[in-house]
């Protein structure tokens, strides 16, 4: 059974092979800060991509943290006293292509231990501005791939990816969805090798969107409409979001979570799309949990 | 001892009043949404400003609520059943100018009713780019003025501000602060009068500040800052203010409780003002809590 230095340092694999990859997707590489963990041990290091040829900004961080009080919302969950000591180490990305035709991504791969118990958690899922049905089934497909090759349920993990990442005040989901786990704490070696399957088929996972869709014009609408939607992937980080929570209760370093913001957001009030357009099918298909690995595209 | 209704009545007042004067300072009037609260009875109407001559996103909103179940955010301060029917009434402003020059402000006032109690809160407060010393020291000159004629302590009311506006993950204040109070229930004639005197003295409060810097040239960088800045707005209002909170939870009308958002927010990874700049006299100096009436500017 893997201890968790293993895991840690597997961790850290998972980010060099994500980043290599997106500097080459890029074309300029990530800046790198090192950091420490003030509040108690270890720490992390955080990679960043700001106004690059396809990355408006982006960033991939690991930590790996031990501190003396469990944070509140990690505590609750799992029924565990706040002031126990914890150990968390993950890994967690979210990129923001300039494009609006390439989706925003994000991915997290996490351990935790605390008051004897040990768990992963982690999950991938997609936001499309201008999403393509091709391309949202083949990456459902190719999740669930993961999901039968590694002995989990992906019609599990894609319904819990589905109602996490869910903006009750807006009824609407985040993104098109992705796999979503938490408290996987049946076996150690499968858990831990699941979420290696996962965090090592990221640039497979994500290539094809860059490539069939980074050449696409945009026009200054399209643009626009995707700032718009960017104001409720900050809606959804700030109020709903465990990770970013969980970082802010722990103290951890704010510039690290931080990170998955975008680098513009815009608000307007009571603007909805036209009936009939793409922006409008958003919110009214995209946006709502479909049975995407069933579906044929063009069908 | 007013009553429910004629509290509501007199926070409609309170609005009219002010959507005159910022009818006026914009040049251009309000767009208004009414609106029924379908959760319960009641409702609210809704005023806001976009892409004006003086203001780049802004709103008045008004609301009058029952509901048969008091939200938990509410409920738990003052340790009143999740269960138990309440009444809300109030009207709040966020205004945020195109200039980097003429801060953005917000002002809040509120009534309750529930499980056999009643409390009135509320506030103001100021959130500048590029702050000016001296206007700063008369707002809260003009503040300790108001809480002194209204028999409450403008030295309590500020300090709330200070420590209620605080972005903790930041290390800093969302601004210069103002005054804030909340389960003011001592006597409901002279906390209605408090609220009434606040909310009627708002033109007053605020004309100094676009008077006297809407005509100031801007750069390109000072706007850069502003949006930049808008972010933190951003991030206040969605992590830790409680009207957000209670009116996600009471599941208000969204886009009335998402007003208070900015047209526009960025957000750059660890990025900070070199020292000597205004920019860094602003978090260094002004976002933190200073006894603004005791100052003398340049003295």
């Amino acid at each position: 059974m893997p201890d968790a230095q293993q895991i840690q340092e597997a961790f850290k694999d998972v980010q060099d092979r994500i980043c290599d990859f997106l500097n080459e997707e890029n074309g300029q590489p990530y800046l790198e800060d090192l950091w420490d963990y003030d509040k108690g041990s270890g720490g992390g290091r955080t990679r960043v991509w700001e106004n690059g040829p396809l990355l408006e900004k982006g960033g991939v961080n690991f930590s790996g943290l031990r501190g003396e009080s469990m944070p509140q919302s990690a505590a609750a969950e799992i029924e565990i006293p706040v002031d126990t000591p914890f150990l968390a180490t993950g890994v967690s990305l979210v990129i923001h292509p300039w494009s609006p035709h390439v989706p925003t991504i994000h991915m997290n791969l996490r351990y935790f231990e605390a008051g004897g118990a040990w768990w992963f958690g982690g999950g991938i899922d997609l936001t499309p501005t201008y999403p393509v049905l091709g391309q949202v089934v083949e990456f459902h497909q190719a999740l669930k791939a993961i999901c039968d090759e590694s002995g989990y349920s992906y019609d599990e993990h894609k319904k819990s990816c589905d109602e996490y990442f869910f903006l009750k005040h807006r009824g609407e989901t985040r993104g098109i969805g992705g796999t979503f786990f938490d408290h996987l704490r049946d076996d150690k070696d499968k858990a831990f090798a699941y979420c290696l399957n996962l965090g090592m088929a990221f640039p497979n996972l994500y290539r094809p969107f860059t490539e069939a869709n980074r050449e696409k014009p945009t026009t200054d609408a399209q643009r626009e409409f995707q700032l718009y939607r960017r104001g409720r992937y900050v809606e959804f980080n700030l109020i709903y979001d465990r990770g970013t929570t969980f970082g802010l209760q722990s103290r951890g370093r704010t510039e690290s979570i931080m990170m998955s913001l975008p680098a513009t957001a815009t608000w307007r009030y009571n603007w909805h799309p036209e009936p009939g357009t793409p922006e409008h099918e958003l919110t009214d298909f995209y946006l709502k949990p479909q049975d995407w690995v069933n579906m044929t595209p063009n069908g």
